[in-house]
Order: C-alpha cells, then structure tokens, then sequence
C-alpha cells in the first residue's frame, strides 16, 4: 500500500513550503493546487471559481427580496455547486493516494482518505511568526500593513476551519484529528524538513 | 549547552512511557518522580504531600464559618505552602537541565525552562486509548470500569490544566505552546519512540 502523508497548515505557518520540501525529499508525488486543477477538468468550472469555494463554508443561496425585487448576494455561491465540488475533489484525492507514495495539502485529505489511515500532519505557527513569512512571501503589489496581514491570516484560517467543519463535522486544528503537530514559529523549513524527513525513512 | 526535552502529557496516553524510553534510546538523564523526591528533601514536606500539591490548582485556605466556628475545608493546603514548593520546584528542574541532557516530564518545565529553549513535546490520545491503557496499567487492586476511568481521566487532566495555568498563565495542551504535538492513538509507545528518537540524533 502506498505511503499517503496529509499536511493540513495554517495560513503563513510554511506548510505548503514545507510539504513540498518534505516531498522532495522523500521522493513522494505532491499534490496541492493540482487537486483544484484536475477538479477544473473534469466539472468544466474555473480554477478561480473552484478556489474560491474550497477556500470557505459553503452557504446556500437565498435570494434577499426587496419589495417585488430578488437581489442575489454577491460572492455568494449555490450549495449545490460547492457540494459538486466535494464529491468530485473526494474522488481525485482517492485516486492520487491510489496512485503512489504522496504528499497532499489541505483540502479534507486527512478525513476523505481516513480509511487508508494516513499520516496526518498539522503545521501551525505563532501569529508573529505568521505575519513575518506572509511579509517575506507577499505577492508582487500586496503592500499590507501588520494589522491588515494579521486579518487577513485570520480571516483564510477562519474559511479553512469552516470549509473543515462543514465537510467532516471535526474542529480543524483540534489534535486529536492529527498524527503529529509541528510548531514551525522561528523555525527554518528547510531544515525543519531534513529532520522531520527521517520519521519516514 | 546541554539537550534538554520536556514532555507534557495527558494522563493515560503514554506519555511517561514515552519520556522513560526516549531517555533510554538516546542516553538522557530523566526526570519524573524525582523532581517530587528532590523537592521534598529539600523541604521537609512529604513526597505524598507534595505530589498532591503539584497535581492540581493551588486554593487559598479559606476558613468556613458555621455560628462562631471556623471550619477548613477538606483536602485544601495554604497557597503558600504550594507557592513554597512550586519555586523549589523551578530550582531543581533549573539546576537538573544545567547538570546534563536530560529528559524533564511536567511540572511546567517547558515553562520553567523557556529560556534555555527546551525541546517542547505534548503527548495526547483520545479517550477510547487513554481508557484502554489505563485498564492495562491499573494498579493493583485498581478495578474501575469504563466510566469510572474516564472521570479519572477527565479529573486527573483537568488538576493538571489548572496548575499548569495557574502558574504559567497559559493553556495546558494549547499546541502553541509546543514544538511538537504528539498522538499516541493505536500507538504501540516502543516503535513510536525508536521513529521519534531520529529526530534527536
């Protein structure tokens, strides 16, 4: 049976960057935004559109009337859709874990593949912590201030707890839903990776 | 400067075990009960005493009164008696992590030590494998059943919360706290040390 490492992370923690570190250097597949891509597939929806769901709690579409008017709320996606989209991410994770020896970030991986009893990695981060490697990392033309980092990194994590929550009925973060939790508050990644690395060779 | 690791641990999930055969793979002194036995030679207090104090949130002695007779309540100790020994407490675990490598379990040595920058490990499990162990591990003439044990789990662990938040201001089991987190579910403690122990060397 293959070798399946889940790496669920905290917003600016370094979990993707150390998930792929990780599967470099066991020699694992790794699968992060492959997962939405492959989902883009085979639904024929956007990578943007699917992002943007699989980033937060779904919420069913009512219509808010005013007078004889229905007005829809903005950024607000059917349930049915988002529901869509589990189904088939569930399907895909499957596969990938069918497939070889592999890493996957985020997306519920811990739960759907439960019954392949998985290692299930958690990467957190203090929020200074946090906030400094959003600020090393910031995408070209983000220029935000410590107070608008912190919001947003609470605001991504708060989605990505709900988006959990909804799906598996768990708490994200909780303990008891990981393996092994790895504070990366101070820590180099890279380094952090060679170590940890030898609990799977 | 000398290694020093310092395991926190729910009660019943193996975590003592653990610390013991870390110790042992990697040629660390370790420290458990005799923190207890130090403290207690160098205050006279018995061991017993002491190990009640340590094991749950310090009370101030505070006298009943009924009509004009003042009545102490059972099983309550002066806080300063538990302040006496907390600060003994921080002496010797201050001095044992100055002699050697060593492996410090509880008593808010992670605190204690922060700024000697101690490994820091929580050892948890969820509650089905805390029951399962302790049933294995009772004392002799211990016989409690499945609920029992998981109220003296519950009481045991939350008398370890509220001390170590007494004294440290800060949340027992709160992974933040923690480099590392880890789950002992189904764990078999001799194998999951042998892996853990890598990291170390």
């Amino acid at each position: 049976m293959n070798k399946v490492i889940t790496i669920s992370r905290e917003f600016g923690s370094g979990g993707r960057e150390f998930g792929r570190r990780l599967a470099e250097e066991l020699g694992f597949d790794y699968y992060d935004k492959e997962i939405i891509s492959e989902i883009a597939k085979k639904t024929s929806m956007s990578e943007e559109f699917i992002k943007e769901v699989t980033d937060k709690k779904p919420h069913n579409l009512f219509p808010i009337t005013f007078g004889h008017t229905f007005i829809y709320i903005d950024n607000y996606y059917p349930l049915h859709q988002a529901n869509d989209i589990y189904i088939e991410q569930n399907n895909i994770i499957k596969e990938m874990a069918q497939r070889s020896n592999c890493i996957i970030i985020g997306r519920c991986a811990d739960y759907i593949l439960e019954d392949k009893d998985p290692f299930r990695i958690f990467v957190y981060a203090d929020m200074e912590s946090k906030v400094k490697r959003c600020k090393e990392r910031a995408p070209e033309g983000e220029n935000l201030n410590d107070k608008e980092l912190r919001k947003k990194i609470n605001s991504v994590n708060k989605g990505r707890a709900q988006y959990y929550e909804y799906y598996t009925g768990r708490n994200w973060g909780d303990k008891l839903n990981y393996d092994l939790c790895i504070n990366t508050t101070n820590a180099n990644i890279k380094e952090l990776v060679e170590v940890v690395a030898k609990l799977f060779k």
